[in-house]
């Protein structure tokens, strides 16, 4: 059989550092150790061996507003794999009465030309008795453990209270992950009406529409209705103070609540939207969108703590043209920026090299703790024997501009452009296979899987035993009176 | 013209103590001083001469499942008096569709025989144009400045975040200030049901279904739906930490938030509701439940560091009879205690006694800081020529014990029975007439007025001012290229 | 007798605002109301009437280097009423070993020529039986009920835990309020020499030798330290939001701290110390030193929420050449800056125009708060009948530039140099007599007096009271066994 | 060679549960996967193959008066690995002017029994410039990478402010890492004589002698000297929620603290003080005193979301005839309590059976957090191919009520008696030698050996490297002037 060696490199993974080689048959990781060889080698003195990046928050040939967001399942993976990232997770987003599984058929259709592993977040986007039933099969048939709610986008994605409750309650019971976009929808419609009513219709307005408050409400009022439904909660794009200190609140009670920061609202702040060229405003609306210096300050001392987990994208692309569409009126710019190529080098260079991170924390927050998280660890986010051979050999003295005209992503802007990286990988191997070899892509369409993930991750059984120890008692009386009135 | 002079007494307010007599004409202070003589004579020898207690929270004949709680304005004020309270507020609650002014006149129908001064809340139960528009008759022309939200009591009273956000900016526009009851009614709806179902039907099940976190959660999303509306808020009835601290966390930050706790959460705990007699848990259901010591220590300190601002009772009394109503199914237990004449004596004994607060901050706490954020002061609150001479002549060795034998109120049993409080009225007064002396009660059916209370208190004006300072503010921009797509 | 009336102003008090003439005879108000007439009439015809500003933080005629500040009580007092401050509190600082009473009797030698009125801190340097008796001495006899505590300045006025404990035990026994200087000593002398070490000798080396986490810790401290000596604590110059979260931090514990931050902190940040300029930046040299405007966010938040409770100055003035002491040392700059002309009109500016303090507010932080902690109200902060008639006519609509051309203070610059302020005096009285009159001073030398103040403040009683309730308690047992080993 | 099979157990570590066997020879584990062979096999049949506890906090055969405590290497390490725990790390503590080095001999002399491995923490007891060279040697030579401070402990441990900040400047520059015990000496000795004056001798005198706001203090201003001082911190048997409150702080600023609560704390209360019998108190007492169960759901919650890293016992046995040396004063009862033996089926019995800790958690904090910590990992700590075949064989159906009759420990009592425990070794093993099988003790003295540990650890780095990139920047100044005065 076929093998590879990735030889002479330093692992670095979640917790550990040190000098070993590693070898790759039939997709995996089958040995670590000195002196290794096999059919092929590929040179990794000087560098990191690392686990493939996993980014949990992408929308790749997202459907909007009648056309889709650029980067689809090929060139977004190429651009994850350029990157260093080996696997994304995209959400499955039903229609308005529509059957999740007819909805994950449609998804799964646009994964054939995938260069790297994926798998799927299934939205809850309304409440009915079909939507309680199918959680089950998405569950227990389709290898999903994780549902998304979102408490913004009022009138289209956004459900309310009591559906968001009954979903965590029904999550709580298959053991699956509650995820939620938070931003009260409510608020931001209706300041986003008061916005353009008084001619506020610039992209700057999209940042006034939805200010840090926003964002802190809504999450902190997922994280009560998971504390009361008895299940974990993962915060997706946790961009400001008064979200993660809302997730530091509950997880100083001991809830367990997982925030996920953007390596954009890491690293660009909120005066891109104040930009003279509307362009260059428009290509960084996404929500929630950046903050002030002080926020990210605030989401970088989280990953230090561990009160955040995981870095993620949330990449969604849209040209410039598309983009255009909200000229005149920014409820209208379609709301996502890319992220996936440059997501790795961006954090190890405002982490790693600033001594931020570690070595191992920079891993465990773009791999494994998602890994972990999604219960797909270690044959995800892993470099342990039996482990997909999902590698990024990591050269950390490899540099770069970050430019459009040489990314991979389909769209004609990068919103880092003109940011200097020290930290490139020198290889990118998805499931044993070179993708990328320094500049050179070597993706292979069609490559990539679906990664089924198991429920009942190890929090949840945890966290379920414990509801259950406090669960409400009844006191037992004698001679309660006849009623009254 | 007759005149009273209280004579050897020592003044407390909010702010002042010290030896002076008071003389009264007209139903108002009109001096102060040493020496004093007139008419007729109070001694007050060995008392303070504090301002009357108001009580911004009481519902007096409230309809409830086609009946009314028990004590109504003649009853309620009397137990007011009879402990040195001088002025209520009511709620006036529209029902659903209902006129705000026709609602309005129901109420006002009830407070014929009021033996003291009341002022209403108006209650905001629903939204649509013609609220909005009487809202603006009741700032101007009805004299109320307050409105209250629910966000508890689903399909009844309960409003959602889209009609409170609306109300509260018209509360902006009109100077007025919005009140919030503040606990997320989709989840105690839902953990009701779910309760019910499992067989979990007794009194003590009334607070399974609204714990601490369902409270915090409320009140932390009324405050940022008022800090985007850019106004004040006042929270009702703050029980519990999670409430509290989402009130200090606001007010850290500069906002102009309120929290008004009960003298029932101050000194009584959520073991009541464990107790095995049913009569006596469900008579001390009410909402917020009563919570555990931890939560109280948390209210007497924001009393003592001006994080909470007001003592009050939501008097709201009802029978066992009508309690009994609640028998088999908790959720059907009229919500409500009693409060009224224990207020002043159970915090005098609790806090002055103790030395938990001076004197001072109990006058600021029972009277001056509500009289100040209704906009009555120094009308009401205050000793001070000119205002109203509405006095409690304060014995400080006075005691008794609470005993529902001997109270005012209609009801027929007392949450605090059994307790000894030391610090009791000698005279209470209602502009100028002693309705109170010791244990006679010398009230006047029909004495109370109505109390106008104008809109733009300094506060909100100095808010509204700093919102239009930091309002957005559009970037212009040259060369927008034309739309998109 | 010869009378003033302040004619057609609008009273301003921390709790009222209402039209009403005052009167005053013999250096007191006599009568406020309508309508009323004297001798002489000062018209106040569109400003407010408010209490004269009590800055309770300023050095005069300092000892420092064998030389003194150069502000002593006669200009010093004569800038503070140009502003509105009509009465100082100053600290006697005791040489080491030398007697708490003879200190005393030479600040009190300073203040022959003081244009107002006037008070001492007495300060703790060290720890002995005659300073523990001598303080029973400063309180019952001289008047003065503050104790100050230098947790910095190691080597000169530094106290450590030890002594500190003792003197707020002493304090709690004595009914006094201990005041502490919050930084840590030892830290700061060792981060100097490194600085030092390092070549780090201007002035930004100051801001660097004493970062904001060595002020929060000291705070941290000294309320420790109070809590357990059961004793309230006043912090003076807080300026950063580590320092404020100690104090609130302890607040929400019910514990009774007050925090007072300048005008100086609130309105001037750390870029100052990076001028090009040698002199602008040791000019602004003062510990603490400034901070960012992130730390100005938050004094203002709790200025607004109460959780800090008064404004001073620190005024302690030295000219140029005094500070050029200090080149090619940091650690020689004189420490201090002016502010005492500046300190109302720039808080108003800053505070009341732009809504983030109601004028109600302004009087509290300004004046009257102080004057309760100091236990000196009614007599000073109070328009009221029988105060000492110190009192502002504040014109909101004057305007000036700052500028140390025309400030009283005898040094030759001001840190506000360039500031626009609208809101300053018309009239300034210092016990009746017309001290200031928009551009003319009428000062009078010698004019001012000591004003004595009284132990056992209403908190400080209710505190004791607390602590005695909660006090250790011994448990009894029988058959203790007998000493072993 | 003979190897060992642990045979048919699921793996258990920090982030991996799966089944496979294990081989280990010459004290190493050699491979892990199915079905392995050897020439002896332990049956893990329904157990949790487990890292060994690794206890970093014990004082074995520490002197005290004369005497010592009774557990010595021999008897303390049998008892850690009769209940899962395979290394202890105890304290090497210099007399007064007493050589590091010469101490260290000293402690090495006592291990000579030590049935397990075992290292050691060096305390800075003073400062002086032969300590300032020996902590090089300790680092570098003797394999020593932490040092322990006492804030506590007047006139004997403790360091002041200077002594500690020096020595964690020294810490930085090694690489090592720095520990504290946080109270504050200074309150606690001045509180013990003034209960003592009062009377109150008793053993819960000894809780009143340092209040939770005493250690959180301490904690506090160790943070701050750590941050200062550019190195991480420590902090050893965490017990209250200010001292936690105080680590979570730093770390939500991205600071590198670690808090350590002691089983003890996690599961005993400070009722146990007030026991009518002498010596069920005196045996309990410890430095810091069992507190509230309030404190106890704030540790609880703190390994629950990370803000905690680390259960100990800071075992310290002394027999009922040494407390007795306490009879009539506290302050002479020896501190410290037992633990070693229990600490496992404690937390496991208390954390893993509730359903508040994962069994990953459980591994992490008993066992692999500290190893890292300590840099000593995955030597120890792990079950990975090359790691020290430290392992315990986890029954988690085993069950025992606790009991000092039936442990190993010296002591004549136990802390624990009577708590039913459920999960429990089958198996102990240090380095591949079967110490424990079940309830019989084969363990073997002198098998333990001294774990060298490397300094600067991953964390260590990271910091010193963000540290200079933020270090002081001198402003560069043309035209100085020439100094004055």
């Amino acid at each position: 059989m076929a093998s590879k060696i990735i030889k002479n490199g330093t692992i670095v993974t979640a917790d550990l550092t040190y000098k070993a080689d590693v070898k790759i048959e039939g997709g995996k990781i089958v040995e670590i150790g000195p002196n290794l060889s096999g059919t092929e080698t590929l040179d990794a003195t000087g560098c990191y061996v690392m686990p493939g990046g996993i980014d949990p928050h992408v929308h790749l040939e997202m459907p909007f507003m009648g056309t889709y967001s650029t980067d689809d399942f090929e060139s977004g993976t190429r651009a994850g794999l350029a990157g260093g990232t080996t696997m994304v997770v995209d959400f499955c987003l039903p229609g308005p009465e529509q059957s999740l599984l007819e909805a994950l058929q449609m998804w799964d259709n646009k994964t054939s030309r995938a260069n790297a592993d994926y798998s799927f977040h299934m939205a809850i986007t309304g409440w009915n008795e079909r939507v309680f039933n199918e959680m089950e099969t998405v569950v227990k048939d389709k290898g999903i453990n994780t549902f998304k709610h979102f408490m913004a986008y009022k009138g289209a994605l956004m459900v309310n209270d009591d559906e968001m409750f009954a979903s965590f309650q029904r999550c709580a019971e298959l053991g699956a992950l509650p995820l939620v976009h938070a931003e009260n929808g409510d608020v931001v419609a209706s300041m986003t009406a008061k916005l353009l009513a008084e001619g506020n219709n610039g992209p700057e307005a999209h940042a006034y529409s939805r200010p840090p408050e926003v964002e802190g409400e809504a999450t902190n009022r997922a994280i009560m209705l998971a504390d009361m439904a008895g299940v974990p909660l993962y915060v997706v794009h946790t961009s400001c103070e008064q979200a993660h200190e809302a997730i530091r609140r509950a997880r100083q009670k001991g809830m367990r609540v997982y925030g996920e920061p953007l390596i954009q609202h890491l690293t660009l702040d909120e005066s891109e939207y104040f930009d003279k060229d509307w362009d260059h405003a428009a290509r960084r609306v996404m929500s929630p969108p950046f903050r002030s210096k002080q926020h990210q300050d605030s989401l970088w001392a989280g990953l230090q703590s561990g009160s955040l987990s995981v870095v993620a994208t949330d990449h969604c692309a849209f040209t410039t043209e598309q983009k255009r569409f909200g000229v005149g009126n920014f409820a209208k710019i379609p709301n996502g920026t890319g992220g996936l190529e440059d997501r790795l080098p961006m954090l190890w260079t405002h982490g790693v090299n600033t001594g931020r991170l570690t070595m191992n924390e920079f891993v465990a927050v773009t791999s494994t703790n998602i890994a972990k998280i999604l219960n797909v660890y270690p044959k995800k986010g892993a470099i342990l024997v039996g482990a997909d051979a999902d590698i990024v050999v990591w050269d950390p003295k490899r540099s770069k501009t970050i430019s459009a005209k040489t990314q991979q992503s389909s769209i004609d802007y990068n919103v880092f452009e003109g940011k200097q990286v020290t930290g490139l990988p020198r290889y990118t191997l998805t499931r044993g296979e070179v993708a990328i070899e320094e500049s050179t892509v070597k993706t292979k369409e069609g490559h990539g899987q679906f990664v089924k993930r198991e429920p009942f991750q190890a929090v949840s059984k945890a966290l379920s035993t414990w509801k259950e120890l406090v669960a409400p008692r009844k006191v037992e009386r004698s001679g309660i009176p006849a009623t009254g009135v």
